[in-house]
């Protein structure tokens, strides 16, 4: 898992969905009433503020359009603004809007304002799919899980520490033993885990690196890159408008698309799944109803995105909407020629 | 799964060992620093304890020989001399002792004190093997998991929850949201869960239940109870000593065996590991070295464990301990006659 994680230190795995990674993350960092600053850039990074504020910590939540990530600028403004900030919680690639937060740059401007805030970042949706660098990039803690770019089914959840998170945990207060990373640090050295660990998934993670590692980490990033650009590509010669709006935030992972508003989204994807047997993510929190979402993540290729793009551009003419054909072409143009 | 626990409730399912559905049961019902009674009637139960305190309880930990479940006269004594207890944590079945204790004699107990602490029970080792009834016993929380008596992997944890663990669940206040029932039970009611489920392993429960269902519960239970008999009576004939002392206790699921003084339990368990090529349990905390187990769990019939109790005998006889040969019979008798 490290090389996947970008870290050369251990990774803690749970028996547990990626919110109870989510939940580990803070528990062992945090201590009651803490503050914690984060930014509304979707669903997922609104279900983490949720949860943070369960736990009872002091949430300061920066309002955002869901169209964006997080902007390095306002976060270094947040930090000036608000001293005693613990915590700074960023989601890498917000599932709900396919924007992906740039987090080199955000480490960066953390930095620059010298605060000694923790980094936490939730790469449920971007582990082992896009680029992603734990120690690189300065990260505290890395949370994911195992469904996604790891290629399994749910029940596993990782969190990735720092030596400073590491020594965060040795005074944070919150109450905790099942995420306790302590315990399973010192029994994994041992070749052990200190309760049941998920067997059957470990061992279809040890084919995921496999697979991963035949294709190599670097090759994946591209493809994912690549199929992304082609299905913006699609999207925008169908002339309908990708729900991302800064380049550099485009998800390699999915693609959020915005229908016109006398169009409701989520007919469209009933149509397509009864039609195609093709099942498009619906539109989250706000979003309901207002955008579907192309996923173009895991075990995913050229034909199989083909093959997407044209359920959904037939599925958009079957639902009336009056989109241009040439969508599938522009998408094969981009596969053709990078 | 109602069926299996004993009770017309719902049951919350997380995507966890059971070490997990231990914390559940706990951070549901208390509040930092409540008064908890617990028995040391094995290694299990002192996990729990364990994880009690790395939760800020303050646990009442009676101390035990290892060799008897919950006294429930003793248990009456300690409600009796502690009345700010909140909650009684009993382990059903220990497996660390084979050890089973009596929890609706426990219940009736409690009851009979009129104290008003709930009653949180581990059936983790024996849900689905052993007679289990939490309506009828008025249990509050029942912890259990997958990898037991419901022959799944690990991965699966489970509360069975009363009506009083839930109007608990409203006033408790350690921090908590991954393991928070009310989000569950809620979105279980529309057919959904708060979080990503471990869909592949619902998928394998669904097939679990109907195997139990096929054979019948009751069919189960008596097939556990008579494999706990003739497993008993082996060791006897050899000459050996069950760690369990009290009839009413002896665990249908497995049976731990004390090994004479000048042995080691492990190199015994060594010697039929590597000649026999099966793995017996071995001896937990401070029972390493002196005991063996013999598992008679899950999907087991009488033929699989004659040929468990051959391998035993010939093991123990290679080993050097002078047994009884007589032992397969006495097990075979047994088997015949019930």
């Amino acid at each position: 898992m490290k090389p996947v994680f970008g870290t050369i230190r251990p990774v803690v795995v749970y028996p547990s969905s990626g919110t109870g990674a989510w939940e580990a993350a803070l528990v062992n960092t945090l201590s009651p009433g803490d503050r914690v600053l984060a930014f509304e850039t979707g669903h997922f990074a609104t279900l983490w503020r949720d949860l943070a504020g369960n736990l009872g910590l002091d949430v300061n939540f920066v309002p955002g359009d869901w169209r964006h990530g997080v902007d390095p600028v306002v976060l270094a403004e947040s930090l000036a603004a608000d001293p005693s900030v613990k915590a700074v919680c960023v989601v890498h690639n917000e599932t709900s809007t396919g924007v992906t937060s740039r987090i080199a740059e955000i480490r960066r401007a953390i930095d620059e304002t010298g605060h000694p805030a923790l980094l936490l970042v939730d790469a449920v949706s971007s582990l082992g799919s896009v680029d992603y660098r734990h120690d690189e990039w300065g990260v505290d803690v890395t949370v994911s899980c195992s469904q996604k770019g790891l290629l399994l089914p749910p029940g596993l959840g990782f969190n990735a520490v720092s030596e400073k998170a590491l020594r965060a945990a040795e005074s944070a207060r919150l109450p905790r033993s099942y995420w306790d990373w302590r315990p399973i640090l010192e029994a994994n050295e041992r070749g052990y885990f200190p309760y049941t660990p998920p067997t059957n998934l470990l061992y279809g993670l040890r084919e995921s690196l496999a697979v991963l590692d035949e294709e190599g980490l670097a090759n994946v990033f591209a493809r994912h890159r690549r199929h992304g650009e082609a299905t913006r590509a699609a999207v925008r010669a169908w002339g309908l408008e990708v729900l991302s709006l800064d380049e550099r935030e485009h998800s390699p992972v999915l693609t959020a698309v915005l229908v016109p508003a006398e169009h409701d989204a989520d007919k469209i994807r009933a149509l397509i799944l009864d039609r195609f047997n093709m099942s498009l993510g619906t539109g989250l929190g706000r979003l309901a109803g207002r955008v579907f979402r192309i996923g173009h993540l895991g075990h995913f290729n050229d034909l199989s995105l083909a093959g997407t793009l044209a359920g959904v551009q037939m599925g958009l003419a079957l639902a009336g909407l009056s989109v241009d054909r040439g969508g599938i072409d522009a998408a094969l143009s981009v596969l053709e020629t990078t």
